[in-house]
């Protein structure tokens, strides 16, 4: 399998033509920011959390997008309720495994939310996905404190025990399923000093989920696109304030060309 | 009634001279773009929302902005809570029906919000406002997928029976109250994709209604300022990423003349 | 004591160098800025509230920063608990008592929170100070209504009942402890249009008292930090929206030559 400019463009114009639906259930720290990326690329992003709606929400959604950031009991239940909801449905859902590590209660709750619902995709630094299977692990907050391919072997285990695609992004990402292994090296080394972007990841794979039905695919065009745009936005940046407001302007302008001259895509 | 930019420009400087407290129960996404932008315009905002102080804060504020967002049970309760208080203190009260058709929750909720309450000014997309009658209408997440004189008749129907004005924003906003209608064609395309502009513009009813005693005009007023601001930074954007943010310094620097040069105001 | 910018660059640098882990229970409208504020200083921001995992991030962190911004219950209780186990930890504890004096409520919890733990450092506008100990004091929303000057006294008489550094902010920044007063001078008049910019101080007052054990000096480090940066934006900007991004680079490409040509202390 050799991803090209043109299947990502491709899944770009899919994207800003049929405007899928995006549900979240994000923490309160990106939302807005997940937000404005979800709709630069041509989503409609919808952030909805309580018990109460979000069965409904999830049956209408093309992808579900669970973060758990900023998780509390009340939360964690919408996000059951959701995932079981589209796994019914057969709506795709994204996982990311926030701050995995840091304590007992997020490892313990997103490590449920992934046996008990079919994710499509999980998405995590190389810390939040050896979290993911290694009890001694401590992380440090959310910053990852190890490189993506320290994460490989523990990505493919998931990979294979649910089925799914996981996504190790780092300097480089590593996108693995089943036997395969796609990595990503585009991005900005400013990136990670601009809160959320990992999250913003996770909400593309979820928009390039709803028209790539590939879960491995539709995991490195989101992060290709990421870098690529992380890499436009960087080189007109003075620091992570202008970074992050020229990245939403990056993905809005996206062109063919970007794609093709920037892609640095192996696997 | 024609709206002068005179008339909406000395409601602008009574904003900035006076500034009166703006008490928001909002949504999670819109939070900081929401008290950024009421800042700028020269009030002061203030984010609360447990039912332990709403009622002690909606008692002193000259306006109350309900938003029905990222709504859960406890938030709601503290909705009813504010709304009663601020309408048995003469605090005009906006209503902003976020995503109104898209769950039967969040339908449910707006319309007993607005029928509990007394509101002064409900603003909504073409969708929200037709799903706050229309039982049928299925909307998608919290885009709007209606044009905005599809909603009039519905909105002239609210109006009637709840006795407020009833603001459509779109291309064209059609602003409505018992036999008057009001329409602004200020904006921008590139203005629905910023997340939380229509939230946005809530707010600066809110502001408006704090200095303007006529729900109708204080509308009309909010709507072109949020027009006129969004044609100011659009100019000056190459995306939503930079929109969002001239946007605000355009609200702070906004002066007579931009008014007067712009102002797209009808009936 | 003479504050230099040495010392003041000494404690970004030791930022920089070490990445401290802010642990931060604030409010939903300041999340995203306070966040790429403590990153674009070096720290490693976590915000995390619920009650099930409060203390085990509070017991690994190099601070802990509690803002009331916009409390309710459940998280007033993680608050209490998270302050408690820094204290026992020996973590350095900032509270922010956002819109004391407005209701009840909130002046109650930010009492019993100051009174139940041993916070390291108060940081609030003048209005908030003098509301944590005049009753009769009612302050209007979260924007002062008095000078930074008017709230010394009660500064000095909270410092030496908490033992800990009071920081008195606004024009000029007043921190007190025990008998010494520190006055910092820098920042802009535009400051207080952006929203949150006081949360921020409060976190960056976590970043420093990470790196530096005196809780006066280092809330003194973090005013004046936050002032130049402040200053150094406000050059750029044309009003307070483009402020709140160039406030982020000016962060994070702060030099020691900017802090020498600039810094106002005395005391």
């Amino acid at each position: 399998m050799k991803l090209s400019a043109s299947d990502i463009y491709q899944s770009v114009e899919e994207i800003r033509a049929k405007s899928p639906l995006i549900h979240n259930i994000t923490n309160y720290v990106v939302m807005n920011n997940t937000a404005n990326a979800l709709l630069a690329i041509g989503a409609s992003p919808v952030m909805i959390h309580a018990e109460e709606e979000v069965e409904d929400m999830a049956a209408i959604a093309s992808a579900l997008v669970i973060n758990i950031g900023t998780i509390s009991p009340s939360w964690v239940r919408g996000m059951f309720k959701a995932s079981a909801k589209a796994v019914s449905k057969g709506v795709p859902v994204v996982i990311d495994p926030v701050g995995a590590g840091a304590t007992p209660y997020r490892t313990g709750t997103v490590r449920d939310l992934i046996r008990a619902g079919r994710p499509t995709i999980i998405r995590g630094n190389a810390s939040e996905i050896l979290a993911l299977t290694d009890d001694r692990l401590k992380t440090k907050g959310v910053d990852s404190t190890a490189a993506s391919d320290e994460a490989l072997h523990a990505a493919q285990s998931i990979a294979d025990a649910s089925q799914c695609a996981v996504c190790v992004s780092g300097a480089v990402d590593y996108i693995v399923e089943g036997k395969r292994l796609v990595k990503v090296a585009n991005g900005h080394p400013m990136m990670p000093k601009v809160t959320g972007l990992g999250c913003t990841a996770s909400a593309l794979c979820g928009a390039f989920a709803a028209v790539d039905q590939d879960p491995l695919t539709a995991a490195a065009k989101a992060m290709a696109v990421m870098g690529i745009a992380g890499e436009i936005a960087a080189e007109q940046s003075s620091g992570p304030g202008s970074l992050q407001m020229h990245f939403i302007d990056a993905l809005y302008r996206l062109a063919k060309e970007d794609i093709e001259r920037r892609l640095k895509v192996e696997g």
